[in-house]
Order: C-alpha cells, then sequence, then structure tokens
C-alpha cells in the first residue's frame, strides 16, 4: 500500500488554516472573500509548484490536473476551501488538501498513471453568503444555469453577487463548466457528526448522502405599541413565528422517521423591545435518507404554518431555497473506499451523510464517493470543530489507495 | 373657555412632521440624532420667537420659560420630540406642540398668570438606541444618577453614547437637573391604543400609568452542524427561545389577571441556516396596572425559563432593564383634565395609560397627569399612526383649559 507524508500534510492543513484563522483553531474563510482568494491563491501555486496544469472555470472552479498515459477521462478528487462563519480547520480544506499531498506522493515516487488526476477546489461549498450551497458543484454537473447562479446575490449585502465578487477575486475563468471529462469523484471529509467517534470507528464508508430541503419564510403582521394594544387587536408575527419554530423542533424529535429539523435563521421587524413585531422571518433546514418521510415532514410542516398563519390573520411568503433528493452512490466506488480501508487495516463503517457535500451534486455526472474521518464530539460549523492528526492521516491514505486503484482502471 | 388657533396648531405639526419624515406621514426622529437636533433647534426657535426664556439642561432635556407675575413654582407642560424607527408624527410632537401653541395663544392675548409656565421637552423618552426609556423625565425628577444615564451606551454602536451624541448634536446644556420648581406636570398624548376611538369617546381623563418590566435574556448551547447532528446532542439555543415566546405570548392570553406581554425584539448567533444556533437574545416587554399581577408574571415566566433552560441543558443570561411600578395620578390634577373636558362640550372617560410616558416620572417629583386623544385604529409607533385634526384641537384645548385652572391657583 502506498502511504502519503503524514507530516507534510498536517503541516499543510495548519498552513491554510491560518488564512482567515479565528481563535486558536479555528477558521472563517467565506466564498468569494478576500480570504478565500489567499487561500485560493495559494492553492494556485501549489498546484503549479507540483507540476499541474491549473484551469479556472467561469464559476470560479480550479482544477489542478496531472496528465496520464492514457487519454481517458480523470480521476478527479478534492472538496472546497471555504468556510461557515467562525467554522473550523478540516470542512472542506482536509479533502482539497489530501488530494494534493497524494498528487505530491506520487510526484515523489515518480509514478505515472493510466487516467489524468484532476484535483478539484469548488467554489462556495457552504452557501452562507450566496445561495445556493453546493454551488461549484451543482453546476458543474449541470443541475443548475451558470448565467442563474452567478447573479445570486449576498444575503447581506444587495450590491454583492456571485459575478461581482469572483471578479473582484480574480477568479471569473475562461474555461467552460464540465470541460475536463471526468471518470469518477472521490471526496474525503470529516464526518461533521458524532457516531464514527462514539462507535470507536476508524473511517466512515458513505454509502449515500441525505436529501435536504431549506426553505425560507417570511410572516407578516402588524407592528403596534406593546403597552397599549389588547390581545385582541394584537397581529404578532413574532408570536406566531415562536409557535411554528416550536413545533418544527418538536417535529423532529416526536415522530419515528428520520428527518431532522433545524430553525438557524430568524429576524424580526423592526427588532424593538416595545413594538408588537410586524414581520418575522426564518430559515428551515429538513435532512432525511428518506425521500418520502423528507417530502412528508415538509408537507405537515407546511401546513402547520398556514393553520398558524391563518387562525392570527397573518400573511405569508414561503422562498423555496433548495430541494436536494437523497443521492445513493454506486456500489463499485463505495466498495474501492471499503477495499482501501481493509487493506490499509482500518475499521469501517458504511454510514449516511448527514450534509450535504460536492460529491453528491458529482454523481450527477460520473461515479462518486467518498470517504469520513471522525469529528472530536461530532462537533462542527464551529471553531472547536477538530480531527485527530492520526484519522486525517488516515483518510488521506484510504483516498489515496482508492484514486490508484481507479486510476490503473482499463476502461 | 378659551382656545387655541386650530389652523396654527397643525400647520405646526406638519412642519415638524417634516424632520425624519418617513413615507406619506410617518416620521423618524431617533432621539440624539441629527434629526432630533433639526426638530430641537427648531423648537428653541420658536420658544424663542414666543419670549420664552429657553434652558438646556445636562442631559438635553428643554424648558422655556413664559414669566408669571409671582414667583411661585411653575405649570409645567410637553412631552418629547424624538420617536421610534419609522414611528409617527404625533408621538411626542403632539404635546410639546400644543404647549407651545397655547403660550402663543396667551401671548396674542396678552394675558398674564400668576404662576410661571414652563413648556418642556424630555430627551429620549423612547429608548429605542439608548436605555432607559423616559430618559430625561426619569433622571430630572431625581429617579436616576445624570453620570450612569449619560454612559448609557447605544445598542447599536458601542462608541456612542449619550454623552457623545448629547455634545455631538450641541444639546450638552449646563443647568442642573430639577432647578426649576414644578408645582404641575400636564401632558398631552395619543392614547396609542384603541380604545377611545371604539368608544366614540373624545378625551381620555388619564388616572394611571401601567408598571413596566424590561428584561433581556440570552440562552446559549452550541453551535453544530443541522445535518449531522442527532436531536440527542444538540444544545439548540433558538429551538429553547421559541418554546419560551410561545409560553410568552400564551401568558396573556390564558390567564385572567392584567397583564400584557410582548417579545419584541430577538437575535440567534451564528444565524445561519445550517447551523444550530449557539445563542438566542430576547427581550421582554411585561406591563400592568395591578403592580401584584406584573411581579407575579414575572415570577411565572422566569421559572419557566429557567425550566426549559435546565432541562435543554442551556446557559441563561438575564439583564433587568426596567422596573417601573404603577403610577397613579392624584385627584385634583385628573378632575382638572375630566372639568376642562366637560366645560368644552367633549365627551370623557377615566382610564390607565398602557404606555409608559414622561408624566409618570414627574409625578415623583410634581403633581402630574396626561390628557389622550383618540388614535386611529389604535395604531402608534408604526408610520400609520393618525390622529384625526379635531381630536388634535379637542386636546389641546384641554390641555390649555386645564392649565389655566391651576396657572390661577393662589397657593
Amino acid at each position: 500500500m502506498m502511504k502519503i507524508n503524514d507530516q507534510r500534510l498536517l503541516a499543510n492543513i495548519a498552513r491554510y488554516a491560518e488564512i482567515g484563522k479565528v481563535g486558536e483553531i479555528g477558521v472563517e474563510r467565506i466564498a468569494l472573500s478576500d480570504e478565500d482568494k489567499l487561500a485560493r491563491d495559494l492553492l494556485k501555486e501549489q498546484m503549479l509548484h507540483l507540476g499541474l496544469e491549473v484551469h479556472i472555470d467561469q464559476l470560479g472552479n480550479m482544477f489542478g490536473m496531472r496528465k496520464g498515459k492514457k487519454d481517458l477521462p480523470a480521476v478527479a478528487f478534492g472538496s472546497h476551501l471555504d468556510t461557515v462563519y467562525a467554522g473550523g480547520r478540516y470542512d472542506g480544506a482536509l479533502g482539497v488538501l489530501a488530494g494534493l499531498e497524494l498528487i505530491q506522493s506520487l510526484n515523489d515516487a515518480n509514478t505515472e498513471t493510466d487516467r489524468p488526476l484532476v484535483l478539484v477546489n469548488f467554489t462556495n461549498e457552504e452557501g452562507v453568503r450566496f445561495a445556493p450551497d453546493m454551488m461549484g458543484s451543482h453546476v458543474y454537473s449541470g443541475q443548475a444555469k451558470l448565467e442563474d447562479i452567478l447573479n445570486s446575490v449576498a444575503y447581506d449585502n444587495p450590491d454583492d453577487t456571485v459575478r461581482s465578487r469572483l471578479k473582484a477575486i480574480g477568479y471569473n475563468g475562461e474555461m467552460k463548466l464540465g470541460s475536463i471529462p471526468f471518470d469518477s469523484f472521490l471526496e474525503l471529509h470529516i464526518e461533521q457528526g458524532p457516531v464514527l467517534e462514539k462507535e470507536s470507528v476508524d473511517i466512515g464508508v458513505v454509502e449515500m448522502v441525505q436529501g435536504i430541503h431549506w426553505t425560507r419564510y417570511a410572516i407578516e403582521g402588524e407592528a403596534n405599541h406593546a403597552g397599549t394594544t389588547p390581545n385582541i387587536y394584537r397581529k404578532d408575527a413574532g408570536y406566531a413565528s415562536a409557535k411554528i419554530i416550536d413545533y418544527i423542533g418538536d417535529y423532529s424529535r416526536k415522530q419515528a422517521n428520520p428527518v431532522l429539523t433545524t430553525v438557524g435563521a430568524i429576524a424580526y421587524e423592526p427588532n424593538t423591545i416595545n413594538i408588537i413585531p410586524k414581520k418575522a422571518t426564518f430559515s428551515l433546514d429538513l435532512r432525511s435518507p428518506d425521500d418520502e418521510a423528507l417530502s412528508q415532514a415538509q408537507t405537515e410542516i407546511d401546513a402547520y404554518i398556514n393553520d398558524i398563519v391563518t387562525t392570527a390573520e397573518l400573511t405569508l411568503n414561503k422562498e423555496v431555497l433548495v430541494r436536494f433528493k437523497p443521492v445513493h452512490f454506486p456500489a463499485d466506488m463505495v466498495e474501492l473506499v471499503q477495499t482501501a480501508s481493509e487493506n490499509l487495516g482500518l475499521s469501517s463503517k458504511q454510514m449516511p451523510s448527514g450534509a450535504g457535500h460536492d460529491a453528491q451534486m458529482m454523481s450527477a455526472c460520473c461515479s462518486s464517493t467518498m470517504i469520513f474521518v471522525p469529528s472530536v464530539r461530532g462537533i462542527s460549523h464551529n471553531i472547536e470543530e477538530y480531527t485527530k492528526d492520526e484519522d486525517v492521516v488516515n483518510g488521506a491514505n484510504v483516498l489515496f489507495n482508492a484514486v490508484l486503484s481507479r486510476v490503473y482502471a482499463t476502461n
């Protein structure tokens, strides 16, 4: 079994973690920000240094190609360098930097491969400033129109679009999306959940990705004075939204079907202590490995929201942001990861992914799969996100050997 | 009965409504803002034009004194020129401008009074950027220390204090607070509730002001990934706050005691669609004419919050912002307003005030009372706030004649 260079990989992860550093080990590198640009610049420099052919596509997705002996579709791997607000150093970066490291290890060994290898850094996987998330792979895999996505407006600034920010950081590339033919895409990622750690398993062999629904609701009533307006005359959008958010939280806790429900964002207007809220806007994040359970939860929650809004004589605006069905990875790709783990003497477990990932999008255009490594206390999207060095190295070696198994394929 | 000049008063109200105008009839003139300065400058100019002696105290409260024939404590009247965000043109300004108008009417009639008259514009009645509300009258009446209040920091900018903003707009006056001896204080104000309009009554004779409790709660849990964190590992501050806000809304709707409950402001951190909220901060506004009911509501709501927080293994920070007991106005002051209304042929009704007012604070240092006029649809703290011209004029005439009854008193 070939192995990567442990210390070089760990040092490189630490180096990227300095770009947008928050606290001791956290990172904030929002997609298309100035910090994102710095990380991209470093990656470009490192890819060129390894002799890779660097391409930037029209959505800023970055590709580093290592030519193969044969003119075949490439084995691709990677992830994303952007983070959430106050996030961690592993979510995304691990997959990109383990990919860089495996190429360097191949270079060190003067090893040629049949298929070309392509390291990918996808644009805006997190989607915290610009919707949708998994933006780069979503468009790359042909599931959304480039033009629409370039016009996506920042949540916090109507003057910022994906197009304007790509230009601002110099990553409005020229390559058309999907130009490089991919045989397959493999993504190493932290689990971001507690299962592997709780069960003391080294490697998560990801067989599927849950479906995701994102929706934004805006409820509107009437602003009025908190001290003089009797309850019968109130149209309190905040109170109504609290009933709904309570119901949404209860929903996943009270029913048997595997659905996770989260309200992560809220805003009241005018948001003043002595004024009844005129408007409450909030988000809904629904996830399930079971598409039917997901649809049913969406239907039942929407029905509850309509009931509350109608009874309280309020108005409702519903905006569908994301509807991704569950994705099942091909059995041969899952087996590749399973076999690599076994050959390396690592314990493994087949599991679904709770989070959305670029590999989920890429499965629409090539054979894809994922490798998970444990997250300490299951924490991610948080500056305390942490994965042990040995798990980082284990994951990178599984990725390396799974890629090697695929790259010598004769078809 | 003496009468004010209707058209002059209405024109002056319209003139002030241009300062910070929002939409067709709304006004936004936040205390100590540049718009507040413009309104204050106009008032100072108009007071000087009427021959009043103008004083500014160390908290920016403005006084326009018309000398009396005798050296007696003054009959004072007025209100405030500041508004909430996106507020109306009558809340506060009506009391100040009706006071200015009655002085002009006395000047026109060449009428001297025994007692001095003092028109007052109190600083920051609304308290939307700086706590507490009713700031000027609160300190003027000796219920808070000037030094503490001058250090109050803006909710939205840690660099702004009351002291720095007073200096910035040039209203950091020299007069010590409380220097002018007051016999009494009368405040004309819009009702800000629906009662007078619903019952077709001209004048509200205000016998008392409800007690007010303001509290800010911050609940803290743990930020984590919305897709990968099973419910048993979640510490969701947003979900917990929704249960609490639902309970608070239900509280005043389900029990017999007269308590109003409002949650007007909320903030989640990090406030992102796919991250479980680590922190939820929200306000509580409690009001009641019954001090016992108020205390009981506070106790029961606090107990519920503690239960939720403890059960969900979250932490709680509670900040007491305001605790005002209900205030009963003296019977002779209430009767003054009652009699003036009757003598003018207007229908009237004794009622409590649901909102806090400067007169409530001033009752700690002199005989105070209030006069209410109807608010169309009970709407205030809203750009749609409206009071009919005839009601504006009726209120000003009641104020005028109540003041006249007091100003000739022989004591």
